[in-house]
């Protein structure tokens, strides 16, 4: 039987020590820490590790987070939106998000040029300047070869952003570097779409071909191997990974973390709970769901993890 | 100056009564009034509306409600998920989606072959004779031509299912007839995908074209004609609605119902006032965001929207 | 096993058609449905029903409705805040209450003496008026006593503003000339706790009794006796109800609307299960739970309640 | 102008560092360090700190750190809820309050004695307890004198723990040690409540005078000092807080953590925007919002602003 201790402050305390401490509380708190011990859990089983996020949390300062655990070997498989990519790159060239604020008067923003998610603004510029980048990209992806996967191009897009910007901090960079997939099943739904059929457009027989990714994702895994999913926010990258799961035979350890509710019965707020009904996640599987804001659940939860992972020698940095 | 009157009951009281006096409450109350009006004046200004929903909300009873809206002209453009499209088919069928609990057994579900959807129950079943009837669609279009884009398969899915089964609650079948398209950015998110797989490793060159359908979007509409968006839910179907509608110009009515909150930077949560920093929404548009459960929310606002196009006779039923 | 079925609108549908509907949906709409039915069971079993209702409400329009619901006798006990008393008082003076925007200039209105709450506004004169009408008022009932448990008090004010103000949408007043008691454990959290101070510093023996108002709620009922309660919102309205309850053997019945969600382990996120473990709710009772604004869900499910009620003869106005 | 900074990962990093990172993410998480920030803040200007928080805090692990904090001289008023007053005695009894799970069998808990908090458990034993201990204290204030205001009987109970149970972790006697007042304007919502009254059954003349309380808290400070509010969660400690800071000239500084939103209008959701339009925050005041389970963010931000606080020699122990 576990119990509530009373939560004391120490000065100077590490992450290590902190989430120890917060594993005593309740409610999320020890949620939270169960989320971090599972992460240990899944890394030490050897399990191939899905993370799937959504492209606010690439607008957000968590994408070169991101990036080093693909470096530090973490997640496997990747899936996420078309935004996400479209920022990633963007980052990449250096672009500048601001964090302003929830009440911004949009009308003015509009008038700068400026967007809002949320807290944060992107400036027109910066789409801008993914547009003018990646079309002589496609042109070049295209003269090799007319029919792509969406991987496959996201893998391609990520090794020309290797010398140019160097830039170690991009999820794109570093997956393509460590043959890490990136799954994108909606990767018509941004501005990369736009510019897709723009050279559609030109070139008839341009052809990103979704069905072939499919395959990809499901061969990505099989059903002996043992699979563990991190869940980061709701959306098509978090069903995509666990329907691609449940075609594997299940995941073995899930983790969710959101901010949606179940009482809808909207994907994002779908805990692992309900997910075991659909054999998504093995009935006998550790899961665990967290409630909040994931940019601050999630590095706690896994900078506490990768402490654990480095002292006891699990963690190989590529 | 709008002020607060005490609601009161009468008895018997029509759901336009009803509205009426909810529209004098406060908190979302007046909102919901508000969104209804806001759909009244959509349709009278000759808009052309945009309708975007989640899976979830087909698994629900509102499927047949979509089906009779496209059935009266309210909306021309579709955006949904491939979850929706496969549910909207298994009940064309007349498959039974049950109603059960938000605290069910899920291990137990799970070996009876039930799936979960908050406290919706899909069977096994149901995917099973969604596959069977998908198979032959597919090689009969195939032998058409070996390249879709998404929103012209779905048309030739949709009038697949008239004569046969005869469901004048379907929303494809209603879409197909009544010439709406479907617009699924994601189309690989489901089942489906795994069909369109299967088949497509027997026919190496059948293509769904995701790049031609955003051209197709695109030109659904253009910057001169007024638009109008209704948005149920988030999710890749609100964003690739507002996207388009961003590139044509913006929408000049927008209507956001949804459970999810502002607060974490989600797509889902993004609120009307968000969308016009973007130009998604125009700066002077009329726009107006329901918090609260869709299932509810949607019918109320919309039911007493019909009531009054219909005394007003701005209701053209096909 | 109870199904999904497809909603269709249908020209000038009374309420009551419209929650049939609503029933077939899923989500929180059958919940919805669940929820008045369940009213009309409690009603119809005999129990004795305890409304609880956070001020939020009476700031809202829903006022009118909680003082027409006494009148009809479904109430016959109440619990409630101390700005919920304040509010009623201000509103039987004809006081507005101005429904704006959940996103006004807060410093604005503060340099116009306007308060805002979520969407609405209450006026510094408002409460001045309140403060000017409740010191004669506690001076009288002074002059019959000194000591006065809450729920003594709140009738008494409720007597005062019969023939001077002859309002019948009045909660205090209906409750006061119907035997319904009210109590507020909290009296002093508002400006009446300052007036109640003001009247102290002059008459040191006044003294409002709280502990006597336990007893009054306790002896409201008994153990042999059927309770339903009905809590609309959190807060301590909602925990001193069931905490009567649970002394007295627990509901029977219990209908819960709240916005708020179990993870934070708070009162207003509570469920009608959780309150099982504590004996607050029998374990064979009927206990609803519906998620969303109460501003919407509770006239809904209450007005279907009332027709039906009104149809079997079981609702007898005062 | 403030921008995102890629979130990256560093070996053992302490809260310090940790939380440095997180300002620069976005979204909820630099509004922790916001948070934080403030109130380091507040404790640097030497304002005087109010603290409210709910019961359930009280029930999971916080309530040790809260009795740190008064130890630490950070609150100089508490304002909280019945619930919060019996479960700090519990635990200074040594009472164990288990971890459980947020889906447990409630009917199963109550047939154990186990009453359920979110995840956590609360056994009839504690309650007993305490109702063993509570009545001799009781008895023993009623023969100091028969009248008293909750804030001056919560600080002789806190007396009366001292020396028995030696209870560090006690926020009853580590306020009362330290002068620090306890304010809760519910005092009878709870099994508290009950015990006050069989006392009274026996002791007709013993009151407990809340109107005195008002004045209690209204001379807890004055309009030149300046005060800041830390508020955790909703409900009437809030409030409360936040009338009594209105009465006073309002608060210079007032950080929000909570997890309700601001769309139902109620106290729980309200921000510190809002408070402006009522003159309970000054125009001009630093404040902070933040969404999430107060269970992490707390802690998070608390502990950072300690750490900080100390270097700046700023803490003054007790």
């Amino acid at each position: 039987m576990k119990i509530t201790k009373d939560f004391l402050w120490k000065q100077d305390m590490s992450v290590n020590d902190f989430l120890e401490r917060l594993g005593n509380i309740g409610f999320q708190s020890v949620e939270l820490k169960n989320a971090s011990d599972l992460i240990v859990k899944m890394k030490s089983s050897g399990a191939k590790i899905y993370l799937t996020f959504t492209s606010n949390m690439v607008t957000s300062g968590l994408r070169g987070f991101f990036a080093q655990l693909i470096k530090l070997n973490i997640p496997q498989v990747i899936v996420t939106t078309a935004g996400a990519i479209e920022e990633d790159i963007m980052k990449a060239f250096g672009e500048k998000f601001e964090i302003a604020s929830f009440h911004s008067d949009d009308v003015e923003l509009h008038e700068r040029g400026e967007n809002r998610v949320g807290n944060l603004i992107i400036r027109n510029e910066s789409y801008m300047k993914f547009e003018d980048w990646i079309n002589p990209v496609l042109k070049k992806l295209y003269h090799k070869k007319n029919r792509w996967s969406v991987s496959e191009l996201l893998k391609e897009i990520g090794l020309e952003l290797t010398p140019k910007e160097g830039n170690e901090n991009s999820i794109l960079y570093q997956a393509a570097k460590n043959n890490v997939p990136i799954f994108c099943p909606g990767i018509t739904d941004g501005t990369l779409g736009f510019q897709l059929f723009m050279f559609q457009e030109k070139h008839p027989d341009f052809i990103i071909d979704v069905v072939q990714d499919f395959k990809n994702i499901i061969f990505v895994s099989n059903h002996d191997e043992k699979k563990a999913l991190i869940a980061l926010g709701g959306s098509i990258s978090k069903h995509h990974a666990l329907l691609s799961g449940l075609l594997n035979g299940g995941f073995s350890y899930a983790l969710y973390m959101t901010t949606a509710h179940v009482t809808s019965g909207s994907m994002s707020g779908a805990t692992t709970q309900e997910a075991k009904s659909w054999g998504k996640i093995k009935d006998d599987s550790d899961a665990v769901t967290v409630i909040g804001d994931v940019s601050i659940n999630f590095p706690l939860a896994m900078c506490n993890a990768l402490d654990v992972l480095k002292n006891r020698n699990l963690l190989n940095e590529s």
